[in-house]
């Protein structure tokens, strides 16, 4: 693909934190709101950012891995809460309408058939990943088409930002492999109870993550690994993350597993990650340190581990503010407020 | 005044818990916002509470101990940036507006004259309370005078939930002498920054606190240290925290200053503490210390230390989001979702 490039414009940077000290308040008052209010405006190019249109995009799949009891829940959930998701029911759909969020449900390759209906995409690679412990759980062709649909749903909608979210049972599987391939953590360090496991069901998962592991040792570069391990709905999701870069929209990412796609499309192009905003730092065991290596400072830490693109749209607002602070605020000058001593 | 009831209604929280698991989500997954969401059904004592008409309440003072230098900025701040809220420009009416907050400021004691318009209540009690140092910053009339127009402005507006910020240069020090004396934490720990003093500057201002505790060693009892600390606005906000949760309105604390109102509030009504939602863990030295007292877990932590209730007004979406959850997720059973095995 095109080399997404670093954004480096120092004039721009330099005057969006002139803007923001002019403000009226002490420098530095407004703490995060004020980094992040120079990153979008260096994101979007200009001292005063808005963002249009924002789409939040949920990324669906099912996974071969699941048959081994690595969740809580039955593979049948990915499907359901899809249906869930379309008819306004889950907390992403709640949080999208609250905020005004363009929601969209992209069927990476969930394990049904939906039948066509207005804010689904219908992007099935397959019906679910095949089994990692026993193959891949993708081709390198499937792994690829994945991540072509991905940049090809960002270019189809319209706006300046995308929060990304997935459903997928067994998908925290999925996204612990990658981290403990692509950062070197032990397995141990990247695997967390997903929706619920018990002490019981957390040991087994590790230990299937382990064969895992073991059997794919040479899957080591990052599409490799991406299609070692799954899960249509990540790649697709890395696929967005590219697009979305290289077109230097915001790219707002949601919990653990849509931190593992911004992992693996950072390690393809790191330029990535300066379009990124990490909404929050989930519940998920392996999330802070995954965003460890990210460099990422999440906005909000809520013990979420909801996924769906929730933790995304519960940060929204806190975007939004920062670009209204940088465009009404009044400066010392123009509300005649007198400086520091 | 009236003794505030504990809420204890068993029977309700048990409902609004079960309410919460049924619905498409795993136990838990919403993690703080679920606990929030809790409490805000039983503040307003429905499974399904319904925040109206939110009041945003600035109050604003001057200090006396501000002629000791301890703060970066001259106290002309204060009424500078009264003039700044009422004009739309400063941080807290950039985020009342965008989210919908009816924005009141309430002249305590500013050392200013105003033009009467509307958004401004006068309730000066004085030019700015006395001299810390000399001797009490308020007399026992003048804080029974400012508890009253606080309980007396929360009366006056609508709605079941009130925010609080507040502004008044030199008001961290009088935050961090109430606290000191309450809570028995040494002025150091109490004592932070402000609007930004360097080294030397807090070095100066922990000095002039230790002074003015030794000069008020008597002044214990909560009222008593309130008095001979103040400020005004710190005792306007007390008595609107104790209005407030007398009516069982929903409580949004903001940063440093506001939580010291509570602190005070909660010592002579401890009942005050189950209606309060503290809005974020401020990055002004001391606020952690206190929220630890108050047993209060914060919203938000972004390093914050701006105060005028702008902190309460960025985790405003956050009560609106738990509100929403609860009325509008679907359960298990209503979309047909399976549940864990």
């Amino acid at each position: 693909m095109t080399s997404i490039p670093f954004i480096d414009n120092p004039a721009l940077r330099a005057a969006l934190q002139a803007r923001i000290d002019g403000k009226t308040k002490p420098l530095g008052a407004l703490g995060r709101l004020e980094q992040l209010a120079v990153q979008l405006g260096c994101i979007l190019g200009t001292e005063t950012p808005q963002l249009q249109q924002p789409q939040l995009l949920v990324f669906a799949a099912d996974h071969g891995l699941a048959a081994h009891g690595v969740s809580a829940y039955p593979s049948d959930v990915t499907w359901q809460m899809v249906e869930n998701f379309l008819a306004g029911g889950a907390a992403v759909s709640v949080l999208a309408r609250q905020h005004g969020l363009a929601l969209t449900v992209v069927d990476a390759g969930v394990r049904h058939d939906f039948a066509p209906r207005a804010g689904l995409l219908q992007r099935k690679i397959g019906p679910g990943t095949a089994d990692a412990l026993a193959g891949p759980a993708m081709t390198a062709a499937q792994c690829q088409a994945a991540l072509d649909a991905g940049r090809e749903v960002v270019r189809s909608l319209p706006g300046n930002a995308v929060l990304l979210g997935e459903m997928g049972i067994g998908n925290t599987s999925a996204a612990a492999l990658l981290m403990a391939r692509l950062t070197g953590e032990d397995v141990a360090a990247c695997t967390g109870r997903g929706t619920g496991l018990d002490d019981a069901g957390l040991a087994r998962k590790r230990s299937v993550l382990q064969a895992v592991l073991a059997r794919h040792a040479q899957a080591v570069e990052p599409l490799a690994a991406l299609a070692a391990f799954g899960g249509f709905e990540i790649a697709m999701l890395c696929g967005a993350v590219l697009e979305a870069a290289l077109q230097r929209r915001v790219v707002v990412v949601d919990g653990f597993i849509a931190s593992s796609a911004v992992l693996v499309a950072a390690r393809l192009q790191p330029a990535v990650l300066q379009r990124c905003v990490f909404a929050h730092c989930s519940n998920e065991s392996g999330h802070a340190v995954m965003l460890r290596h990210l460099d990422a400072e999440p906005l909000l830490n809520l013990g979420l581990r909801l996924g769906e693109g929730s933790g995304a749209a519960l940060a929204w607002p806190l975007l939004e503010s920062a670009c209204r602070v940088l465009a009404e605020m009044a400066s010392f000058e123009s509300a005649g407020v007198s400086r520091s001593s």
